[in-house]
C-alpha cells in the first residue's frame, strides 16, 4: 500500500487507529477456549467488529510463533481475512545480516504478504536495507519504544550529543524515504515527540503504548499529526481484551469507536 | 543444556564448532532440488556428515520463515533430528516488550525446544529478561556483529566513552549470568576481541563470520579462548555449501573436520 492510498483511507474513515492482534489464547473469552480454532475465531470476530473503524491491523508475530506450525497457519489465515484497503503490519522486530534480512523480507512481504514489517536497527544499514525497495511495502524501524527498557540504550547519549534513538532516526531516514520507511515511537514518550518531529518532519510513525501502557492519544496527536496525518496509533489489549466475556467483540468495537471518534476530532484540525 | 554439559562436549569432541543451517533452497545441490522435502533432506545429510565434529547447530530461522507454515514444519523436524548432546541455537534475533518477548521465549524454548536463542538488545532490559531464568536455556545477545552495518550504531561512542556494544556487554551481563547469557561477537571484529574479553572475561561468545565473511579462527581463538573454552565459532555457508554437487555432505565434512582439527590444537593450549 502506498502512502497516498494509506492517507486516503485515513481521511475517508477519519481514523488513524491500528488494532493490534496480540492474540493470547490464555486471555481470550472462556466460551471460545474449547473451540478447535479459537485464536482464528477470536481474530475473525475482532476484525468483523472493528474493520470500519481502523485503518491498520498489527499482528504481533510472537503470539503466533509461540504455537509453532499451527500458529503460522492461524497467522496466514488471519492476514487473508483482513479486508482489502486496510494496512497490515507484521510486528516482528526482525533484523539480521543482509542475506538473512532478505529472507525475512521474503517471509513477510511475499510468503505472507503483509504491507509492512517492524525492524530492529541495532545491526545497521545492511540489516535494514533488504526491507526497503519493495514497491508498496514498508519497513517500520524501531525508534524510541514505549517500554521501560528504552532507558537502557535508546535514551543514552552519544558523544556527538545525539541520543541513540535520535541517531537511529537521522541515519535510517537517509537509507529509505517517507514512502517506504516509518518509525516506531512509543506513546509513553510524549515528552520527546516534539524533538522527534523536528528530526523526521514527514515520516509516518507507528505509535504503540496507548491504552494498556498508559500513553495519551491527545498528547501524541497534538504534537505529531501532520498534513497527511503521519500517524498510526496502535491499541492492542485495550481493544481486543476490552471484555473477557461473550460480548468481547462488541466491547472491542465500543473502545475502537471511542478512539476513532477522538481521532476524527484531531484530524479535523490538520 | 548447562554450561558444564556444553564444556564437557567441547573437550570430549575437541571442537567448539557450530554449524549454521542457513538452508537456502536456491543454493542446495541441483540433484536435491526436485525432492519433495529437499530442505529437510539437505539438513539431514549435513547433520549426518558433521555431528561428530561440531558441538552446536545454529538454525537461521529466517530461511525457514521464508517458506511459511511449510518452513516451520521443516524447522521443527530439523531440530528433532539433531542428536542428543548437541547444543542448539535458534538464530532468530528476537526482542520486544516484556509480554511479547515472553511469547518468543515460549516459541523457541518450549514449542520448538532449542537450548538457546539469539536476542537483539535495542529495547533494553524488559525485552531481554524473559529469555533468562529458564533452567538450561540461554539468551545469546547481540554484542558486536560481523556485518558492515556494525559501524552505524554498535561502534558509535557514547558520551561516557563506551561504544554502544561495550555498553550492551556491560549492561546485559548484569541482567543474567555466565550460565544463561552468551554474546554474539563477529569474527570479523578480531581487533576488538581483547577489549571484549576484558569486559566479559567469563562469558561464552557465539562467533559468526568465520568462512564466507572472512574472519580468522586463529586470531579469535588466540585472544578469546578461556579455561572452559568460552567460544562457539560458527560457520554456515563455508560448510553447508562447500560443494554444490552430489558430494555436498562429504565436502561439508571435509571443511568441518578442518575447522575441528584446528580447534583441537587451540584447545590443547588452554
Amino acid at each position: 500500500m502506498t502512502r497516498q492510498q494509506l492517507t486516503e483511507q485515513i481521511f475517508k474513515k477519519r481514523s488513524y487507529l491500528c488494532v493490534g492482534l496480540d492474540t493470547d489464547p490464555e486471555k481470550i473469552p472462556s466460551h471460545l477456549k474449547g473451540h478447535p480454532d479459537a485464536m482464528f475465531e477470536f481474530n475473525k470476530a475482532i476484525i468483523d467488529a472493528t474493520h470500519d473503524l481502523c485503518v491498520a491491523y498489527k499482528i504481533n508475530i510472537a503470539f503466533y510463533e509461540a504455537h509453532g506450525v499451527k500458529g503460522w497457519d492461524i497467522l496466514e489465515r488471519t492476514l487473508r481475512y483482513i479486508p482489502e484497503g486496510i494496512f497490515t503490519i507484521a510486528d516482528a522486530k526482525r533484523g539480521d545480516i543482509g542475506n538473512t534480512s532478505a529472507q525475512y523480507a521474503r517471509a513477510f512481504f511475499e510468503t505472507i504478504p503483509f504491507d509492512s514489517i517492524t525492524v530492529a536497527p541495532y545491526m545497521g544499514e545492511d540489516s535494514v536495507k533488504p526491507f526497503l525497495g519493495h514497491p508498496g511495502k514498508w519497513a517500520i524501524v524501531l525508534g524510541l519504544t514505549s517500554n521501560p527498557g528504552a532507558e537502557d540504550f535508546e535514551l543514552q547519549q552519544y558523544a556527538d550529543g545525539d541520543l541513540l534513538y535520535e541517531k537511529v532516526l537521522k541515519t535510517v531516514s537517509r537509507w529509505g524515504d517517507t514512502g517506504n520507511t516509518m518509525f516506531v515511537i512509543g506513546a509513553t514518550q510524549a515528552s520527546s515527540f516534539r524533538r522527534i518531529r523536528e528530526i523526521t518532519p514527514e515520516h509516518f510513525y507507528l505509535v504503540p503504548g496507548v491504552g494498556a501502557q498508559g500513553g495519551s492519544l491527545q498528547e501524541v496527536s497534538d504534537i505529531a499529526l501532520i498534513k497527511d496525518c503521519g500517524l498510526l496509533v496502535n491499541a492492542s489489549r485495550a481493544i481486543i481484551f476490552a471484555s473477557g466475556k461473550e460480548d468481547f467483540a462488541s466491547e472491542a468495537r465500543v473502545v475502537a469507536r471511542k478512539y476513532q471518534q477522538e481521532m476524527a476530532i484531531y484530524l479535523g484540525k490538520v
